[in-house]
């Protein structure tokens, strides 16, 4: 049995209770929480302590999964936590990624453990596929396009807007630039022709919609480089028809071999009822590929990349080669 | 410079010979055929030499990549082949997988090489992402559909029927049951239900056409568990529009994550121009890990689950971390 710790309990969190509950191989040890553990309502009748709490059970715990967020949380937690546990985080600011690395890899090889960062689906499951369609394809031109999903970073950033009490972003790949990738057109896409913003929002009585409005469509690196729809809602239609997480979205390379080939197109999508469940599923295989590279005497930082897909599955390699290669 | 051997040279060998032109980080030694290395017509001017000279060139090639078939070829070369030099081969006989795998090994390891079997798309990169969608969603089911595409085996199945000159096969996914499948009904499909197939016969002058689609319509293994269609054209109408090796096909999960979820659908699609080419592009990729992990001291047979995704790509760790992660 693998032993796991959740570090942080908010939606991500709650997906990795949800998730061990289907691994038979994984055994949950304890939720570790900032709050006032008694506050914390969990899936099953998991154990809550102070995230202070967490350093006295390093011998109960084989992984700490990180459930922070990517802004203010995992540039500190999954350094100091990897100095103590195996740790999986899902980092996932695309820009920071080496500096976090850098931290990690000091601190998990300080502590003789393995820290897998940024595990999702992108970075994570996208960032393999991306890989590996360019491995195998190297002349060639890849894509990613999400959606359609909810972009939490821009529903907050129209919550932030004076006048507006709640909203829901959702981002949409443009079908006409998917049509166009996958005929092996190799077009070059501005991000308005690649992706649509539907926004759907809850303005508090008497607010200046039209100024909202444009507010929203005019906002720098949000929404001002797309086009962006606008919908005035009720809380209680917001409630009802958009509270839930559903996300998704595909890479796509297509590339040329031989000489009189056409082009091949090679496509990886996810279509996710819960963003956050999903992602937490990801974590939960990558904490099974840390507790063995543990096991089998690594440490440092890695990433998905570095992860041999056999470490991911509960199967033996003997059964896995027999029945599912 | 990883330099490279071609075991066999049929549609893959010279398939292994384009996709070298497009990788700058390896180079093409030579072509080792069984038939006179003078009537071998390369794409380029790569040398050509009989097959018992490879020995004698084991140390001026990093990696053999073989070519030969999975039914005659590959259960004799492999292992033959694995003590003198690292490999990647593509053997698709999925039953026979652990058995091959054993003789490998054992060859590879007395000759302390790598060997990288059943490389290709499936088993290969099919088999790569059925093992993650189940590490990630374990509660799920998962479905593989081939096709649009030719299959070699059952063309070659119908030209072995009497008064047939020339056939092709094509293998067609059934629309209905995708669409039951991405919607996740996870059904349980028959194979008549999950494929069509459809083929295009040139029959000898005054053959009993009737009696030729009975033969292949009652076929035991190939055609008999299906809906199959055929049509007899001429000679001239197949090489002009049958001509090419186009194939692909899809991994489909659906599986739950939480309580409330209705689930989630992970599809990784292939639709390849030529076939021969793109396994020649992943037996490529894969020939850059075998010559890798060698360098870094491992022997024994491996298949794709076994192999870090990061070691198929020609960047540097850190390059990848920061632009494609």
């Amino acid at each position: 049995m693998i032993k796991i710790g959740i570090a942080g309990y908010g939606n991500l969190g709650r997906g990795v209770e949800y998730a061990l509950r289907r691994c038979p191989d994984m055994e949950l040890v304890g939720i570790f929480t900032r709050r006032d553990p008694s506050s914390v309502k969990t899936v099953g009748c998991t154990a809550v302590y102070p995230m202070e709490a967490a350093e006295s059970m390093k011998d109960r715990i084989d992984v700490m999964i990180l459930c922070g967020g990517s802004a203010n949380d995992l540039p500190q937690q999954t350094p100091a936590f990897a100095r103590l546990f195996n740790v999986v985080d899902s980092f996932d600011t695309h820009a920071k990624i080496p500096e976090h690395f850098a931290h990690v890899d000091q601190a998990a090889r300080e502590g003789g453990k393995v820290g897998i960062i940024s595990v999702g689906w992108d970075p994570g499951l996208f960032s393999l596929v991306r890989l590996l369609a360019q491995g195998v394809l190297p002349d060639g031109a890849d894509y990613t396009f999400w959606g359609k999903g909810v972009s939490q970073g821009h529903s907050d950033a129209i919550r932030r807007i004076e006048g507006v009490l709640d909203a829901r972003q959702y981002t949409i790949p443009c079908e006409d630039a998917l049509a166009r990738v996958r005929a092996g057109e190799m077009p070059q896409l501005a991000a308005r022709e690649k992706h649509l913003r539907e926004c759907f929002v809850v303005a508090e009585e008497g607010a200046d919609l039209n100024a909202i409005e444009q507010v929203i469509k005019t906002m720098p690196n949000y929404f001002a480089d797309y086009d962006t729809t606008v919908h005035f809602i009720s809380r209680e239609e917001l409630l009802r028809e958009h509270g839930g997480i559903p996300h998704g979205g595909r890479v796509i390379r297509t590339g040329k071999s031989g000489e009189g080939s056409n082009g091949h197109v090679v496509e990886f999508s996810l279509k996710l009822d819960s963003n956050p469940e999903f992602t937490a599923g990801v974590l939960v295989a990558y904490a099974r590929a840390a507790a063995r590279l543990s096991a089998n005497g690594e440490s440092g930082c890695k990433t998905v990349l570095d992860i041999a897909p056999i470490y991911l599955h509960p199967q033996s390699p003997e059964e896995l080669r027999a029945h599912l290669l």
